[in-house]
């Protein structure tokens, strides 16, 4: 007997016929005899419809009458998957996020969740009912105005119920069918990995694996909660997200991630005097422009050339400040590149292992890549490469690291 | 200044151009210094799809879920309203059921009302706020669940509303520009009428003339609520419904009212002998089958025969209840009649006047109509006559009791 949450997303119960097969393996798990809780999404389209119904009223609507619209949502949800549970003899009630309660912030549209009471979820679960829980969305400490936790909150909601219930698992069901060593489009040799480790999968989605949500990994880490992800529509085995004491034999590298969201900027000729860097990134933290990468050569006649990467969004932004510090700075040409790749190499085995990175500057420069920035963490190596190397580097580092699977 | 509830259905919600006309509306009796709260219908079409969605997964679904999902309309729309009326410069707030509270009794699908607590409402409407609240719906008594009233519930919720904040008026914004002498569209020189009394009201809209929800005349005659039926989409007064002290100048005759929702049953030589017409009433109860109008006359021979009227749709289970206990009662044939009409001549001032009947049966048989059975109640003489004379009778009405118009 394990305590299970299931969360299915908007795909996954986008007509009643899902809702249906949705139903059907809650009740496998259940007859397997699993306690179950259940989080769902919206059906699939339905926020959408409703965002832009608030959008075209008032384009600066009221936070907290968009989170009413935009709740309804997973309301509808719950209570479809109850009635079809029931169908399937399966005893099931909705809970709606001020019902629970699911206790969050006044941040609406974007709140934080700040508390789940499970008792009475938990005593439900233990007398055999399934709860079906709205994800997305909870109610601020006054407890009487519903908020929402912004795109993508029902993986977050999911996480946080299964650290509520103490529950064995968190699955999380979508339409990938877990975690792979690099994206299968580009790899068809690409493996699915059976365990993957916090950290690992942190770094994973944030350079572009876009499985998990990135605050629900680092909400399931610090809570501990187990996660899979497996998918709605096949009926296997998932990914395992877990902490690392649980991988028993930790890969070097776990998997080669890429992005194309970024773009390089390069001020060239900066005057290589105390303050400079900080005048610079100050400025760009003060445009709400986030960097990534960045590195500073000296050169030889008291200027410097500075490299960093800023996500696509924010180049004309960050262009736009810098244009109006260049008197003050006294650079002498601003470039910018948004024709980049980060590919970067992530495993929790290079701690304890030198020569990961050699192994990767070789195969890049095997296939003539030229690698433009270098950025480096405990678990991760990242290299900045033209937009259009990118298939050919990731497949380089997957053979190079031994990551391929038999061929397809 | 007057305090007033202003109700809007779902074809007045339909879409956001007319979301945005009520807006307009609203402003304007805000701007004219009154206090308003304002209570919304579903997007038309908003129901019926959730309610089907419901009946797909299960037929005998569970109610509790049932109004979770369908309660989910009215959420969507007062949060549009809210953001609409923002958008002109009007504070508003929108409130689901549960958060007012709107206290019900536990009856999911049908709940009455059993309290408003509209304190807070009203220290916001005296601070120039607009709340903006889900009509249909509300919460049971455990105050975790929500509870839909109904279909047409949202009337019943302004009225129920009207009465707890102590309004001056409700307005009941609908797609009929008020309350008529008789069916527009068969009698076009049928007049609106200025005032109308609850009963009146109640006698028009049960026999036919559907604007307004027969709970909710009763509620705001029992909560003296006076209601003003008015068009959503013209800009005049409507009608209003009100005590009959309010209505100076009491017609003998207020309208004219038709139904063809009935049909008609006759039990042939059924024996003459005490407890006969309970046993036959009894039967078609236990059915849950509603009798309407009621006749007997008695024969030569020891034998009567019996005729009623039931609910067109309740007419095939009326034969086979009654079928079923025939050799009990011993009657020789059951005569089933659907092709007959109810016409029904309402109005207070016949309490203080005799001469109402005569004159509806003069005129009915000047135009050589058939009555097939009379029943009378205090304000109200009903005939039943052959369904072709429908339209017949009630212009020949219309006009005996001297309500037509000027010629359109």
């Amino acid at each position: 007997m394990a305590r299970i949450v299931m969360k299915f997303g908007g795909t996954s119960v986008a007509d009643l016929d899902r809702i249906r097969t949705v139903a059907g393996r809650v009740k496998r798990e259940v007859e397997a005899g699993n306690q179950v809780a259940v989080v769902v999404s919206a059906m699939a389209g339905a926020t959408n419809q409703l965002v832009r119904w608030c959008q075209d009223l008032s384009p600066l609507h009221d936070a907290r009458e968009y989170d009413t619209v935009v709740a309804t949502g997973e309301q509808v949800t719950i209570g479809l998957l109850a009635i079809a549970l029931q169908a399937v003899g399966v005893e099931a009630r909705s809970w709606q996020g001020w019902q629970v309660p699911i206790l969050t912030d006044s941040a609406h549209g974007k709140a934080r969740v700040e508390g789940i009471d499970g008792s009475e979820l938990v005593r439900r679960m233990e007398a055999g009912q399934v709860p079906v829980v709205a994800g997305f969305q909870g109610v601020e400490p006054e407890r009487n105005r519903v908020t929402t936790l912004g795109r993508g909150g029902s993986d977050l909601s999911a996480v946080a119920l299964a650290a509520a219930l103490k529950a064995d698992r968190c699955d999380i069901y979508t339409d990938v069918d877990g975690i792979y060593t690099t994206d299968p489009r580009i790899v068809p040799r690409a493996r699915k990995l059976e365990r993957v480790s916090y950290e690992e999968m942190l770094e994973l989605a944030s350079v572009g694996a876009k499985v998990l949500q990135t605050r629900s990994v680092e909400l399931a880490m610090k809570q501990r909660v187990r996660v899979q992800v497996l998918s709605s529509f096949e009926d296997k085995p998932g990914s395992l997200v877990v902490d690392e004491d649980e991988i028993v034999e930790q890969p070097l590298v776990s998997g080669i991630a890429y992005s194309r969201d970024d773009a390089k900027v390069t001020l060239r000729r900066v005057p290589d005097r105390p303050g400079v860097a900080a005048r610079v990134f100050d400025a760009l933290a003060g445009a709400n422009v986030n960097v990534d990468m960045i590195v500073q050569n000296v050169g030889a006649d008291g200027t410097t050339d500075m490299t960093f990467t800023v996500g696509k969004a924010d180049l004309a932004r960050a262009q736009d400040v810098l244009g109006r510090v260049r008197e003050e700075l006294g650079y002498e040409a601003l470039l910018a590149d948004p024709e980049v790749a980060k590919i970067s190499v992530v495993g929790i085995g290079m701690r304890s292992h030198a020569g990961v990175a050699t192994t990767m500057f070789r195969a890049l420069a095997e296939k003539g890549i030229n690698i433009q920035v270098i950025s480096t963490s405990e678990i991760k190596v990242s290299v900045l490469v033209g937009a259009e190397y990118t298939e050919l580097a990731v497949r380089a580092l997957h053979t190079a690291y031994g990551l391929d699977g038999p061929a397809g």
